[in-house]
């Protein structure tokens, strides 16, 4: 696989050769490896370099492939990856998203609009009353109704009895209203744990899952992504921000528009600037086109801006960032003064009236 | 749980409360949940403030531990996390290492000397390559002999095959030499991949395992390290340097030493200053003494710096850290003039001199 790079001082060039591969000074290789296994240079332009690691030494699992892409590099500083060529890697270590834009357009019978999300919180509070938000939501026209990614099984609101009461109370308002609203309770835990919970939420009738793949592990979303019954997934971005710094680590249009994206995330969450992160424009922009671009025939995945975004400014928003876009509107809602149902109808409003 | 910050700017107290707990404007919140579910500052001394969370926040689960921990703030900037209250935590979220340094020290019959480590390499070796090199490095007296963590499940030696002949060489060469070198397979791998290769490395006496817990997700380690079969862990820190950047993230003490020894780490590594990484040596005595100091009564963990250590500088090293560390040297042992097991065996003299 090619891997490209830029980098604060092109002498790295063959400490990442080395230290992605074999780990061994150049004087112990045997020639085979030095010739077949250590990374080979095959594109530069001033900072920016392109280095190619055979396939073998990725094998078949993606916790190999990103001890590859920042293992030990990770380690050091001014090391940013901007990109992998995806269609050079086996063609079932990724699979790309399952349902992606036009397959969730199918689901909420949304053709050509924007679509919207929103989040139950606060934590602390009762299944019964995530249930009441949920339906409010739901009968105002929100599409995707996700638990907080701040909600697991704590003893406020145990993840079962909160899955349930909310996919129930989802699928009581859509068929009050006819409507397409999606519950997407947040499955992320230990282990196996969040494979149950994915085949609990199935079984529950809920449309989607929310999964944290930098709390659980990266591989766990394309194992989900991949399964027969597989729902649509959005990938929240907790616990990954060091990944993505300001010199080191994967430009954010890598990690969330691309990596996420080949993953199997449906919906990628980043966090839209301007609101309580600071990511630039520009970055979000690179993300929302990296993640519907074309990409090793892998299906468009929606962009999910969220973090602060408001009711007053969302118009503006859906003029930047244009219809394949999913707005995630959280804490601005819970501030409209005439409760959840108002302010959800009134996003459903501005949803429809950009398409 | 109370977690400690140093803080670039404390006027991000008020917003780290919020994102880590409700993740909503204070004029949204009921005044249960502002009393009883926001994190509360209970100590601040300029830039060094310490918040308090409800441990019903965390429930039970280590996932949701990390995203108390950093899961949005890590998409801010300038927050470092310094330590964490353990003693407030419920007793079974984590236990520490099961072995340990004294464990450790009986399984190995070195009751007060340092003790060595070394790596097998190179990726694209057969595994009777490896085998030959392990037997080697045992004859030589090599205390943990391990994979090099870029070894998965490639053709070129695949997990099961590389890791039975390991084993079966490093108790061959003990049973010649009535030394109790430990042949430490890696054994990450995707979803329960990491806990099937556990168990082949038990079956196949192997008497430790190398984990990559930010390429698996950390929770592995402690399920690991809790099983009744347990087998001492060594901890590698691939993929984890973005958490421990120059401003935001943990600090390299609080990962390395406090973080992985909490989630059951018996080795931990890390990068030494003065090789191929640019640890500076204050962290890298601040990780040994967090490694080894009082922590909720907690077994210590070894300190296990690598990365560049040389043959020739190994006795300043041993000075500079004391006793109780494990010294991980790779490729300066393959660069020895008379082969692996005189290099081996050269490493044991310093390690018995030094006892």
């Amino acid at each position: 696989m090619t891997i490209h790079y830029e980098l604060a001082d092109v002498a790295q060039i063959d400490a990442i050769r080395l230290e992605q591969s074999v780990e061994m000074p150049f004087d112990t290789l045997p020639p085979h490896i030095l010739e077949h296994i250590v990374g080979k240079v095959v594109a530069q332009d001033g900072a920016k370099v392109s280095i190619h690691y055979p396939n073998g030494n990725v094998g078949g699992e993606i916790t190999q492939f990103l001890n590859v892409l920042f293992g030990n590099i990770s380690l050091l500083d001014g090391i940013r990856i901007t990109g992998v060529d995806w269609d050079e890697l086996p063609s079932d270590l990724f699979g790309g998203p399952t349902f992606g834009i036009s397959g969730m357009r199918e689901r909420l019978g949304a053709s050509t609009r924007p679509i919207s999300c929103t989040a139950l919180k606060p934590v602390g509070s009762t299944p019964a009353e995530f249930a009441a938000m949920a339906y409010e939501f739901a009968l105002g026209g929100i599409d995707m109704i996700k638990d907080d990614h701040g909600l697991a099984d704590q003893p406020y609101a145990p993840f079962l009895d909160r899955m349930k009461a909310c996919a129930d109370a989802v699928n009581e308002a859509n068929a009050k209203t006819g409507g397409r609203s999606v519950y997407v309770p947040h499955i992320t835990g230990p282990g196996e744990v969040t494979e149950r919970r994915f085949e609990a939420a199935v079984a529950a009738g809920a449309g989607a899952v929310l999964l944290c793949p930098h709390l659980a592990a990266p591989d766990v979303m394309h194992r989900l992504a991949r399964r027969s019954d597989a729902i649509p997934i959005m990938a929240h971005p907790a616990f990954s921000g060091g990944l993505v710094g300001p010199t080191h680590g994967f430009t954010r249009a890598f990690l969330y528009g691309a990596l996420w994206r080949a993953l199997g995330a449906d919906f990628v969450i980043y966090p839209n600037t301007g609101g309580r992160f600071t990511y630039p424009l520009a970055d979000c922009l690179a993300i929302n086109d990296t993640a519907r671009g074309a990409m090793n025939g892998f299906a468009g995945a929606w962009p999910t801006p969220g973090g602060g975004m408001q009711r007053a400014t969302l118009h503006k928003w859906i003029e930047t960032y244009g219809k394949d876009t999913c707005f995630l509107i959280g804490g601005s809602l819970y501030q409209h003064p005439d409760g959840l149902r108002a302010a959800a109808a009134e996003i459903r409003d501005l949803m429809e009236s950009a398409s």
